[in-house]
């Protein structure tokens, strides 16, 4: 690459890890407002949410184009060239919990069209930790800092933790008031999204420390 | 690039294209077996697609540096370019998918573990249509097929409509007997695990259209 591009090169670059937060900012308020719609009851907020994903769809092209871009005028080399593939595939993944944090919103819907069911209170907690954890996860890249990207696996961990509880509290609730059983399953579905989305974003560290330490790590416990 | 690399440069690509190829069918496999660890309450066939996750993993992996050696080596252009992007992207769903048929298997031996439940008699046409989807979407993809890519988004609407039949179905039998509540959210579970698999075969759908096309489709009617 000639030097005059440099500059413009690093701008570029820059563009890539700013859109990227970005996109993982919209996708973790997408989380925070799908749960509130549930628990709140609040179906204008689950609409905001589900019309919001065009925009997490849009900035999905936008950041897939400035990389190919990037990759077709700069041929980057080692460390960049090693961002922006990565980027390739964490876009990928911020996408898919958007579509998930729709999920929550369409479980919101339908359960705000029933009765209210007990309390949900374990709900927003999870959804705390999925966004600390997407949002810590994309620091971790851009920062390419391990460390951190390592706490996040740590983070699932708790999260996986709150499902299987919730998952016995709503077999056990369900035994006892059968005529909730449909509330009761849109309950769990909207919980097993939520964990879902721990899940990318553990796969999202596993590539980001396989990024900073050049050493693969993915899924090394899964099996 | 240089004229004498070009046949390197050729079989790599076809490396990248074969490599896929046999991702898809290791993934497809895996939906397969989950299921039938399900149906037919088999726990060892539930854990070979727990352990042969090690496999997909480690073929993403293996594609994944691939494509960056390409990018690194062979700056390709256009096409090739355009091509490899969307490889480093479609192997992230399809492991993502890997995980998806993890969890049935998972569901799997929590089930086997209880009595057994009544007729699951369409999840094995669930995770035919959804390896129908994951052949097609594929060959769609390295045959640069948008015809083929866009079946797949119709075939999605089926798995969406068997996925809201169970649900219901599941729904008045818990409430029938309160008593297999737990076994009916594990299949809830499994059910919507597979309708989860015809969602990232949507995506990849979306984006092998993008690709051939080079127009966006990408979520057109999502919201």
């Amino acid at each position: 690459m000639a030097r005059h591009t440099d500059k413009v090169f690093e701008s570029e670059l820059k563009g890539v890890r700013s859109k990227l937060l970005t996109l993982g900012e919209l996708v973790q308020k997408a989380i925070a407002e799908a749960v509130r719609a549930l628990t709140e009851r609040n179906d204008a907020l689950a609409d905001e949410v589900i019309d919001g994903d065009r925009q997490v769809n849009r900035l999905e092209v936008e950041i897939d184009e400035l990389c190919f871009r990037i990759l077709a005028l700069r041929q980057p080399a080692a460390s960049d060239l090693r961002f922006i593939t990565l980027a390739l595939k964490v876009v990928t993944d911020l996408e898919r919990i958007g579509d998930l944090a729709v999920n929550v919103a369409e479980s919101a819907k339908r359960l705000n069209a029933l009765p209210p069911l007990a309390s949900l209170d374990d709900l927003p907690r999870m959804a705390e930790l999925a966004q600390h954890m997407l949002a810590r996860v994309l620091d971790a890249f851009v920062d390419g800092d391990a460390v951190a990207a390592r706490e996040v696996l740590h983070s699932d961990e708790e999260v996986d933790e709150l499902y299987h509880q919730r998952f016995r509290r709503l077999v056990s609730s369900v035994k006892k008031q059968p005529d909730l059983a449909e509330r009761t399953m849109h309950v769990l579905l909207a919980t097993r999204h939520l964990e879902r989305i721990g899940d990318h974003a553990t796969n999202v560290a596993e590539m980001v420390i396989f990024y900073v330490e050049g050493r693969d790590v993915r899924h090394p416990g899964k099996s």
